[in-house]
Parts: structure tokens; sequence; C-alpha cells
């Protein structure tokens, strides 16, 4: 079995850091995560500079990345400034969010979910025109922090309108971190019958320690592609000490130990991570790079 | 769907403590548990004295401990003095551990796997005669930090061996942390039909991120019983920063959430988690009390 694990650790990982991280490091975090095996990256993130500043250079970041053959780079993009600066700076897939509730979607994109859903189809038709890949990600499918549970039907139903745009890829994001492995299974198994056409993908943050549970129950269900981040960095500024996106390290150690294949070097990216712990100042939420691997390397 | 948590933080989480736990504060950890809901804790160890003096206490801390009815109590056995002790103390259960592997069995107990069988036989015959439940776990059964990988035959002779005796319960225990959600099943389910008598009670530790993806696959396979610790504690000396047990309150907020009933209350072994760090004085691992239940409670 063969995984595709996406790392999001440049996008999702630094965008909430109090203290701005410089365009080099972010430059040399991509750099090692192509050396160690990684194909896909969501590198930046195309939003208005004055909302997220932590994102401003992200010209600055493709500019300097290694283009390497094989190596697909995503950019987050909510608008059409965001998808011109997008194929501007030679993105190779953008990523738009839905949101699935409309208090969290007015907080992120000023909009509700009805407008962020004519936004993604918008958007869609004109990626389509300009021949760069599309993927389209259900942000709070799991739980929303202001509006409490949601439904596992109206997530298929969102999957089922976005579906329609044609995106090659879903994704399925456990925003805050309450998502249970039945609740994965539940929703991984109708979006694969709401949207036969596209792939799966899962973005699990470790919040309250189910997220690496969560992973294992997407495979099973179906799910190609899984987030991550190296370091498991990608805390919510709204919860002091959450840990964030599941780590990329601890990922693979789980997924290469049960013969599941995914071309990246676990040890090459725990020594990102705790590189990238050095450069952020603190201790990050991976294992990996802690514990060591099992068996031990000779 | 009724699972049954045993609290180890007392004996395992505090084992390996350089500065040791007062004996009132393992009393309150143990008062807070049971006041919890917790209805089965592994509250000491009867080991030697100069070996282990963080469980020196053993007999201090069982005179202090609510003895509230439906509550037991587990002790930790090596040898006849031992039991001798746990039997004095008024203890419920004692669990007696064979190691998977010789070099870690002579480490942790001066003896081979061969002759750690032969005194679980012998301590399980007088536990017998003496009425109290008996209980034996399985040490390093996914893996050993000596001898690297073990092989899932190799652990399921052992549990047809141990099982001869008669146990009550049969745990397996990942020792370091290297288990994965699919060994997990190979092992519980031979292990059942190996031991069709015993209960089946399941040992993570969460080393590596793999402990609470594993719990789940035990649960799955049949396992009744979960070993785990308030706030995560246990760490192993020779790993520092290496997290410990599966922490209780994420357990519970990952069990509970998927509908598997526990009779415990999370929120307050979470707050008993922040307590036990402050005693501990730093950080505990478990992830619950940092970044709150969901949904928030009103």
């Amino acid at each position: 079995m063969d995984v595709t694990v996406l790392e999001v650790a440049p996008r999702d990982g630094l965008q909430n850091e109090a203290e701005i991280v410089i365009t080099d490091d972010k430059v040399r975090l991509i750099e090692r995560s192509v050396a160690a095996g990684i194909r896909r990256i969501e590198a930046v993130s195309f939003v208005h500079p004055g909302r997220v500043p932590q994102m401003a250079d992200a010209e600055a970041v493709m500019a300097d990345v290694p283009r390497v053959s094989g190596v697909s780079y995503a950019g987050l993009v909510f608008n059409d400034r965001g998808l011109d600066r997008a194929l501007a700076a030679g993105l190779d897939e953008i990523n738009v969010v839905v949101v699935a509730t409309d208090t969290l979607s007015d907080r992120n994109q000023g909009c509700t979910t009805e407008v962020g859903i004519e936004r993604w189809h918008a958007l869609a038709r004109r990626a389509a025109e300009s021949g760069i890949r599309r993927t389209v990600t259900i942000a709070a499918a799991f739980g929303c922090p202001f509006e409490g549970e949601v439904a596992p039907a109206t997530v298929l139903e969102l999957v089922h309108r976005v579906a329609e745009a044609g995106p090659e890829e879903i994704a399925l994001a456990d925003t805050i971190g309450v998502g249970t492995p039945d609740r994965v299974r539940t929703l991984v198994t109708g979006a694969r019958a709401a949207a036969p056409h596209a792939d799966l993908r899962c973005h699990f943050h470790n919040t309250r320690n189910t997220g690496y549970a969560n992973a294992v129950a997407a495979l099973d269900a179906g799910a190609s592609v899984l987030d991550a981040s190296t370091g498991g960095v990608g805390g919510c500024p709204f919860a002091p000490n959450a840990t964030g996106n599941i780590a990329t390290e601890d990922l693979l150690y789980l997924l290469h130990r049960m013969g599941i294949r995914t071309g990246i070097e676990p040890i090459e990216v725990a020594e990102t991570g705790q590189w990238l712990g050095s450069v952020l100042g603190r201790p990050v939420p991976a294992l990996l790079g802690r514990a060591g691997p099992f068996p031990s390397p000779t």
C-alpha cells in the first residue's frame, strides 16, 4: 500500500507563529523536506499580508525553493487576487478552503459557507482554464470551535456540492482536533461515495491526542493522502500549548512500521523537526526526534 | 460497549521519577482517581526498596488509600516476599511481569524469560490459594530495547504458557512504544485464541505517538481492559523527554466521543493530570488538560 503525505509545515505549521519565521528558514525547511523525499508541499498562502503577515513573503519563498521534477507545490487561495498570485508564482496546485459552519467561515473568510462554495466554484473554473491542479478542503468537518458539533450529513452534502466543480482532490479537515476514528470512517466512506472521481485527503490536528488514530482510520476507510507537518508544529493561537498538525516524522514512523510506503525518510524528517524547533526556540510536539527510532540505526 | 481503564500512574507513572513523590501525594493521586470514577488502580510495586526506592512506601500508600467498595487495587509482585507483602497490605490483585526477551528480563528481574515463567507459575499457585486475583503481563511484547524485534509467534507462545497458570487476565505490554495497530491486531487476536479463558488487557506507551491508535486497534480486536496513566506520566529514564503511558484523560476523551463507556469523568482526570504536573514540577504529556474539552462545558 502506498500513501502520499502532504507536508504542511511551511503553511499551516508556521502561519500562527507569533514571531514571523524568516524567508530563508522557510526555504530551508522546504529544501530539507524535498531532500527527505517529500513530493507534495503546501508551501505558501496567498492571503492578504495585512491579515496573515506570517505568509506575506509567499512570492519570495516560491522564488527560492528547489523546483525538482516530481515535487508539487500547493498554495492556499481565497480569491481571484490570490489565484493571480499563485499562477504568477508558478504553483503546481491551489487549495481552496470551504468552512463547514457559517460562524467559523465568517471569522476566517468573511463570508457564509454558501458564499464560500460559490467562491470555490468560481476559482475552480478559472483554475481549470489555467491548467493548475485544484483541491478543496472542508474545514471544521469534525466540529467547530463556535458552533460545536457538525453533523456528518452536513459535511457530506458539502462534499457533494464542492465535487461538482470537478476538483482533483477533496480534503476533510479536523481543524480543532476533535475527530475520532469512528467519525473519520463515517465521513471518509461517505465522502468517497459522494465524490467518487476525486482523491480523498485528510487533515488532522493532534490537539487532544486523537490525530494518529484518526490517520489510521482514514487510510483504512480509503483516504489516499494525509496532511502532516514536520515537528508537528501548527498550534492554534487561541489554545496555548495545544499541539498542531500530526507530525510528519511520527506519522511516517507509524506508517512504515505497518508496511505502508511513502517514499519519505522518517529520520531525515525528524532531524528537520528538531532543527525547526531550534528555529522556533522551543521543543516541537513530534516525538520520534526525541525518542529515537526503533529498531535503532546500526 | 464498555471498556475498563486501569490507572497505572501511581506505579508505572511514578516509578521512574528522579525525585521521589511523597506518600501523601501518591495517596492524593489515588483519592482523586477514585473520585473521578476509576475502579482499577495499579497502586504500588512490591519490589526491593533498594532497587526501586520510588516504590519503597508501598505499605504506607495502601494504608491510606480509600478502600471504596468496587475499587480494586493492584500491586506488582516479583517474588514470594512481594506476594507476602501484597497479601499483608490487603491488595485486591497482583500483577506479575514476564519479559519476552532474555536480555530485558535479566536487566529487570535478574533471570531468563524461562525462569520468569516458572516464577509466575509458582506465584500464581500461591496467589490462587490465598484467593487474590492474579494477572500477568508480557513485557516487551512489541519490541525490546536490547534485542530489537520480537516475533509475534514468540509472544503468543508465551501467552499460551502463562495462561496455563489460570490467570484472570493477561496483558500485552508495549514497554518501549514501538507497537503499531497492525501488530496490535495480530497479537490481540492471537492471544485471545491462545488464552480464551482470560480477559485481555493492553498496556501502551506513547513514546513515538502510536499509543492511541494502538488502543483503538486493541479494542477493535477484542481487548477489554486498557492501561493508562493520568497526565500520561511515566517516561523512561533512558529516553529523556520521551512521553510515558498513554494518558488516561486523553484516552477517555477519545473513547467517550466514540460512544464507548468507562464510567470515569475525563475532565476530573484532566484536572488531576494538571495537578500531578504541578507536583512533578513540569507539564505532563497529556493534552486534554491543555486544550480543553470539546464540546466546551456550559
